[in-house]
């Protein structure tokens, strides 16, 4: 089979907040090859940009558009897929934008080639078999203590077995945390597990990170998610030489490619290594440092904020991970989100989340979702069209 | 002053070639203030990408365009400068592209400032006083060791001091690179320094890398430059401790940030660093990275490839480091990187480049270039405008 046709299709709600809630929009990529195979994938990233890389003329040798490496190429077994990812590196390696507008290409492409062999995903990157996965309701801080506290109640109730809190107001003063964190475990009570993501709140800063470890501790806290941004290999080196407890730092999800989530492990001390299959290039890329993370004695968690494709895309590449036992889930997504698929991967009675033995990506769309929400993009270079969003059929 | 208005223009020859030329195209932006100050800057980078990474829609609250932060903001003294840098990278870092979109708007800024207070941008960054660096001819190899050898007798003659070759088919073959380094320094003859720019062909593999060491030491090659991807800390560090002569390793122009160059520093064991101020961030981002080398005794070089404006603009970060001696210059750029300004900061006879004491980054384009090679570009978001080519009046 070859690749004929990449098309992206760009969701938004009709009014994008300004919160940390990534589901507000999304951007969907829809592979074709020239015997009828399709498959669908997911772009975690900035819809326009990441489209702008796929369809942008050629700067030079090292800055291609990602449509060069991808159209026209075989696609009839992993070892294929493989390769393009390496092409695209090469291709593309000054195309800051390529490794977000690649991940959801490369995602469609193990869906086409999975429904093709009617295998699912996991299987083909390399795992026998598929462990569930404790789900981790997926939610951002109240305002106030108060409002957290009600949440994770209501998280106690909806039967999840652990839960994280993030953004929001957290992160500014050190008293409003405590209480939130507090809260948030009284909330949950004392048998459901408790994580906290500070989204990179606090940059570089150790000190500012270290003030907030004796509530985390206290409040028994898994890990403490991206106290800093992903670049910051000795931050995260020296908060995590200082951690004695249960309490790990985790963080990844800002990888764009294998490397930035490696050297956070070799450098940065790493106890979970979060990975958005959606910008680190796709399942190869994530399912590397699964095995990377394995080999280091590292947990594997994966990241996700948007739809129940791209959750189902997430839980491929650590699927076989037996001991990486976390999943992502969110339980905040928009309606566009909740209603883009006809089914969802969702926990069991006892808080677990099974991955679908179904072939590809195991998703079906709903086509009238992606009618409703759907932005048209249309981009003219001295006046010629050379891109513009393809029909739905 | 507030910004008003920031424009940006997309330069190309009419055929782009698939070689390691980045002159090819440009990305030019204009920033002007409510009281008719102006500056102009350049990205390095895919110019349509980039442009999409200013006036793409907010995706949530970490990932918006790189407008959000700039648009309508004051711009009265450097502190304003190093401000915007810290909000678009906390309100974009899920903007894969916006470092490489920004690096122009924020170059354009000091420009602007400069012409406005009337002083270079390198004193307005912090500098006292500058010192003249080392051009370096920065070429491509030859295709065969003999237009290797005729390119290096061309440099020797135009009075260098130093000349790179990089790129081309260098990296494939153990015994063509030989030729082709030896072909370099004979061509040079003994007294002309000599580097080697890998162009990370070997991606993460040391053992390629180590088998090219003996003919670099033997031909007294200063650096070996990118033989990894920008990533691969590992790789760099394990090859940086086997060299024990005068080579040493070069790299960073990958660097889309702050962190990825000094993690290089930190943990590649780097002996240059190579910052492009049109890919970093800007100029602050650059010159925060020439501190960070000088305290730990790692020489600072700027990377740049395209037109003078850029040139003129990378060189201002390192201007007051005396030991930071070498500068790339380009010497095989296209007709409309040479045209694109009056004039460029060249060579003296003994091969020094001085650096310009004239406001901003002290050059002056001419508008006759910019509208010979202008692609304009138009997006349309579900059929309304969003992005349309400024005039260039």
């Amino acid at each position: 089979m070859k690749i004929e046709s990449v098309d992206f299709f760009y969701l938004s709600m009709p009014e994008v907040l300004d919160i940390g809630d990534g589901s507000q929009d999304a951007l969907l990529v829809r592979v074709r090859t020239n015997t009828g195979a399709e498959g669908w994938g997911e772009c975690e990233s900035s819809p326009l940009t990441s489209i702008a890389g796929w369809c942008t003329p050629m700067s030079h040798s090292a800055c291609k558009p990602v449509s060069h490496s991808v159209l026209g190429k075989p696609v009839d077994e992993p070892s294929d897929i493989r390769r393009l990812t390496s092409e695209v590196r090469r291709n593309s390696f000054d195309l800051l934008q390529a490794d977000h507008t690649f991940s959801g290409v490369e995602i469609a492409l193990w869906d086409l080639l999975g429904r093709h062999l009617e295998q699912p995903a996991w299987k083909l990157l390399g795992w026998d078999r598929s462990f569930p996965k404790v789900a981790y309701a997926s939610q951002l801080f109240g305002d106030t203590p108060e409002q957290t506290y009600q949440k994770a109640v209501g998280v106690r109730s909806k039967g999840f077995r652990a839960a994280k809190f993030g953004w929001g107001p957290f992160g500014i003063n050190l008293a409003a945390d405590e209480a939130q964190v507090r809260a948030a475990r009284e909330g949950l009570g004392p048998h459901i597990e408790l994580m906290v993501d500070a989204g990179t709140i606090w940059g570089e800063d150790v000190a500012q990170a270290r003030l907030r470890v004796p509530v985390l501790e206290e409040c028994r806290v898994t890990w403490l998610e991206e106290p800093f941004v992903s670049g910051a290999l000795k931050a995260y080196r020296e908060l995590g030489k200082g951690l004695t407890g249960k309490l790990r730092t985790a963080g990844g999800e800002g990888a764009h490619d294998p490397f930035v989530a490696r050297n956070l492990m070799d450098f940065g001390g790493l106890g979970f290594v979060q990975i958005d299959a959606g910008r680190i290039g796709g399942l190869e890329s994530a399912y590397s440092i699964a095995r990377y993370a394995q080999a280091h004695d590292i947990r594997y968690v994966n990241h996700t904020f948007t739809t129940p494709l791209a959750l189902s895309a997430s839980l491929q590449p650590y699927a076989g991970l037996e001991n990486s036992v976390y999943c992502e889930y969110p339980t905040e997504a928009s309606a566009m989100a909740r209603n883009l698929t006809t089914h969802s991967p969702v926990p069991d009675d006892d808080g677990m989340v099974q991955i679908s033995d179904l072939p590809g990506l195991g998703m079906t769309l709903r086509k009238e979702t992606l009618l409703k929400y759907l932005r048209t993009v249309e981009i003219r270079l001295s006046g010629k069209l050379i891109h513009q969003t393809a029909s739905l059929d």
